[in-house]
């Protein structure tokens, strides 16, 4: 298969959903929807919501009945992102090369507006205007997955421990674990483990897909500590370098770069082994599991 | 009914629930688990929780089944409050006499703790642990109503208006009206509306909660304003005019004290009549309905 137009068509069904799912500028209040949609297409690759699509189609699903929930995840994700560049916490002024939510709509905005893009996400996910193709109970699991995946022992818990790790200079591999596990890796995961359920996968399909996703989400993350030493500042959109200048927990710091490119790989072929009970309907995931590994931005 | 008795009881059956659906301190991230309970814990009177109760007992549900749902509605209120309180918005050192979040454990942490608050109440409204008596499309429903409530188009967008319309010298009543059902109303209406919907409520029955529930959230917010000017500061657990002192957008402000009192009353009066369907099952929600307007704190 041909990844990049793969990727290049998903993502524009994903940006034409969110378009339509998102609260419009026009409706009140102006300014908060406007915030809202700045952040979510400001030029993400929508990878949480082409895996959740990905995994929809690998266990035998229609992936359209999983569009608004890879809305919901994207929401989630960039929610995440508006938060954690305020001044309070990481301080970034650049997200993706344009300036930040709160450099554009200031603070408050910017917490309302991650605020309201994760309590929408909810909203969508138990919509009843896309409730064809699946059972209330499956709904309500991927609902569960989703928040637990987010919550205090996933995601946000995870940037806890990242915040109070920062420019420590005794960090060890377990908490660095911690942090790529449930701040990057617990989003991933919950994307293709909904997609699944929503697929309506089998218990066994379930656990493979729950397994791959682990892994590459882990892979994901070390790809990214890797990126930010290696990238450009151009090809990454940020500062290059910007996580060694604030003493960040990563795999390069704890394991050095040799070992951390070794551990990823490794994670690669973990989610590959994931996959073997399927066929090629699970050849996106595949490619995608190789490309988070070897891609520039 | 004695309603003193009543809310004692209501309020400690919801903060044992309370205690038990929250993380853990003891457990990872131990700071962040700290700061959500230490504002779910500072003196709240669980009036949402405990409408919440109250409308699925009127409605014939035996409100057992409606105590993990009541716990989330509460958990997104202490959100709401946290996020309100910080320097970006309304910055706040004290509620209800306590230091706020942020000034305990810092504004990173207060923002998170109030992401996760909010999480953890949809995987809470989500949890399989917590079907019993419930089909699976009314739980959707309650989180349909809930996030709808909590949202852009609900809470957040009320908290948008009010802060944008601070210090304006312009405001006028159709704006405060906006901001009063949105920021307070819509939530305390999603707590009757998804208490009846746990409760079992059929359509007549639900359509005269969410009636009710769109009052008393009004008079509950307009009596709020009144306090502001006619409590003193012990009484109500902050600085005592100081919506005035703001300029903030309050119905004394745009129409009077005593119109403002009025409405309050007229309000109340609307909630009553509502509940007129019912009978003695509905005494509790009635009590409310007028504690709410004659309350002092």
């Amino acid at each position: 298969m041909d990844l990049k137009s793969y990727l290049k068509e998903q993502c524009a069904r994903v940006d034409e959903a969110l378009d339509q799912v998102l609260p419009k500028e026009n409706e009140l209040p102006h300014s908060l929807h406007k915030a809202m949609r700045y952040s979510v297409f400001a030029g993400g690759k929508r990878v949480r919501p082409i895996l959740m699509l990905a995994a929809c189609h690998a266990v035998g699903g229609g992936s359209q009945q999983a569009i608004p929930a890879a809305c919901a995840m994207e929401m989630i994700h960039t929610y995440s992102l508006i938060h954690d560049d305020l001044p309070a916490m990481d301080d970034d002024d650049f997200r993706r090369g344009n300036p930040t939510n709160h450099k554009v709509f200031g603070e408050a905005i910017a917490i309302l507006a991650g605020d309201a893009l994760l309590t929408e996400a909810f909203k969508l996910l138990s919509d009843p205007r896309f409730a064809a193709g699946c059972s209330p109970a499956a709904r309500l699991s991927v609902i569960q997955e989703i928040a637990a995946c987010a919550g205090s022992y996933g995601m946000v818990g995870g940037q806890v421990v990242d915040m109070e790790s920062e420019g420590k200079s005794d960090i060890d591999l377990p908490t660095v674990q911690y942090i790529h596990t449930h701040k990057t890796g617990a989003l991933i995961k919950a994307a293709v483990v909904a997609g699944a359920i929503l697929g309506g996968a089998d218990e066994q399909k379930l656990a493979a897909i729950t397994r791959y996703g682990a892994a590459a989400g882990l892979a994901f993350q070390i790809a990214d500590d890797i990126l930010d030493i290696e990238g450009t500042t151009e090809e990454i959109g940020k500062d290059a370098g910007s996580d060694q200048a604030r003493g960040k927990a990563t795999y390069p710091a704890v394991m050095g770069l040799a070992a951390a490119k070794e551990e990823a790989g490794i994670m690669m072929d973990e989610a590959l082994r994931a996959l073997e009970i399927f066929g090629d309907e699970a050849e996106p995931l595949r490619e995608i599991a190789m490309y988070i590994v070897k891609r520039k931005n």
